[in-house]
């Protein structure tokens, strides 16, 4: 595949470290940044990570999409609370044949944004990835970081797209069946171990499996996650299902594995920043209510977190 | 009834008040007092409450209860946390016929005693009450204030007998026929309200019965409560049931009613100050457990507080 033009949106620890690994690989990638475009322009963009550190001391950057104008892909990687934004952001780098792929918590994410722009151009990623912004341009890969992506329509061909654009990045990347299923799968993670970690106060992912009472609580958690995607799943008349307990000893495992991690959302709510509780839990919640599905646990969280930003917002007037 | 000598360990809030109310009977009340000791005997205790204020210039305080001796009763007002401290402070107040009556949060606080000091002499009180410590010496009583009391072994001659010390109080004491009961009817309202404001990061009861999502959670956490009590009560083979429903229903009118009432167990919390999570949730929790409860939102409510409590305590390591 020849080199594609990329843009990347929302230029977190996520985006500029794949945008890296694109660049990285010999495509041609412009972020966009607003916080930290001045810091950036002046001392480059600096990634460190067990699989290769990476130096770019002028990375093409920009503080508006219209600058980027169209690319083949668009990459973004905004936080789901930013979701309304993205409408504005991606248009102006849109073509007719751009392809649009969400590194994004959350579910329902990709159906807005095929909602705007056509559900045949749009990608999921669900990026397993251990990963700090440490301050403006610098950037701290820590352990993991394999992608798993999944098109809106479930398209193979569409898939091998995307696989085709990463091969030759430094990423382990990966196609799924179904989009849905990815991201019920990557729901079933981040659902007990985000809500846990803010739920308990600001906790590493360590005291949640080292815990037996939270561990319960965690698995249990995600035992609802399960049947909850496996209705949607069936609802929507896919044939994919979630290998409910493989998937969760698996979950399980990796975690153990992962020591002091800190997920996003709990750096999020310690830092006194808005919490992706809509894509994470409220979304989720709803569809498993629709379908019947008992989540007393999903619930619970829920409601803790929506309380946490209300209290948030409370405090910020 | 002639007037009684009464001894009140523990003189936080709801000691000084009810004691408070005891010596305005003409009873002959010693508060035992350490934190506070030293401003009450310059200021004396004072009291606001719509009951009527209470003020004593000079009331009879000491440092150790063996200064008090034996007495008739013994009011214990301490935390739950603070339950180990009570057999040594307890006893050199302890004649052949003295009483102890608990003025305390939590399940299975009388059983202890009564291991102690025998079952016979042990009573519970419930106090449905609102009512602050605002500085040493200064208590704010706002609303509410009743208390049901019951005895360990459910003697109602003994029941009586506590009715008899408390009648001419201005205090709305009535019995119950089962301390056990009681104690459950009291956690259907504290297992929700003091664990869903401590978890919801120190919010008062008005926006846990003001949300959707949150009053759901109160309601089904209580639902598990009265589960776990009638199970508990019919093991024990006592006849008592909880009225389920409608004590559900009670509970949620007369919390719709409190306002911005903060639970002590919040305060407690939000002030860095050890909260009562074994007497209040670990306990029942464990007790459900054993008699195969499903407490999906206890155990959630149960592991976050005491992670709470082991983040408290490293950090005042």
């Amino acid at each position: 595949m020849q080199a594609q033009r990329i843009a990347v949106i929302g230029a977190g620890a996520v985006g500029c470290y794949y945008g890296a690994r694109l660049a990285e690989a010999g495509h041609d990638v412009h972020f966009l940044m607003r916080r930290d475009y001045d810091v950036v322009r002046a001392g480059g963009l600096h990634i460190t990570s067990p699989r290769g550190d990476m130096h770019f001391d002028r990375p093409s950057i920009t503080r508006s999409s219209a600058e980027i104008g169209p690319v083949d892909w668009v990459i973004c990687a905004l936080k789901a609370t930013a979701v309304d934004a993205a409408r504005e952001l991606i248009g102006p780098c849109l073509g007719p044949h751009t392809r649009i792929l969400l590194l994004m918590n959350g579910l329902g994410l990709e159906e807005r944004i095929g909602e705007w722009f056509g559900p045949e151009r749009v990608f999921g990623g669900m990026a397993f990835v251990g990963i700090n912004r440490l301050e403006p341009g610098q950037v701290q890969h820590i352990e993991y970081g394999a992608v798993v992506v999944g098109h809106l329509l479930n398209d193979p061909a569409e898939v091998d797209r995307a696989l085709a654009l990463w091969a030759p990045a430094e990423v382990d990347f990966s196609g799924h069946e179904s989009l849905r299923g990815a991201r019920w799968e990557k729901l079933c993670w981040n659902m007990p171990f985000n809500g846990l970690c803010v739920a308990a106060d600001g906790i590493s992912v360590d005291h949640i499996v080292g815990d037996p009472e939270l561990r319960a609580v965690a698995r249990a958690t995600m035992e609802e996650v399960v049947e909850a995607g496996q209705a949607d799943l069936s609802d929507r008349g896919e044939r994919y299902r979630i290998d409910g307990e493989g998937h969760v000893s698996r979950m399980f495992s990796q975690t153990d594995n992962l020591g002091a991690y800190k997920p996003s959302t709990m750096i999020d709510y310690v830092e006194g920043r808005a919490i992706e509780v809509d894509a994470l839990f409220a979304t989720p919640l709803a569809r498993a209510r629709e379908l019947g599905v008992h989540t007393p646990h999903i619930a619970t969280l829920n409601a803790l977190l929506q309380q946490y930003e209300r209290n948030r917002e409370a405090g910020e007037r």
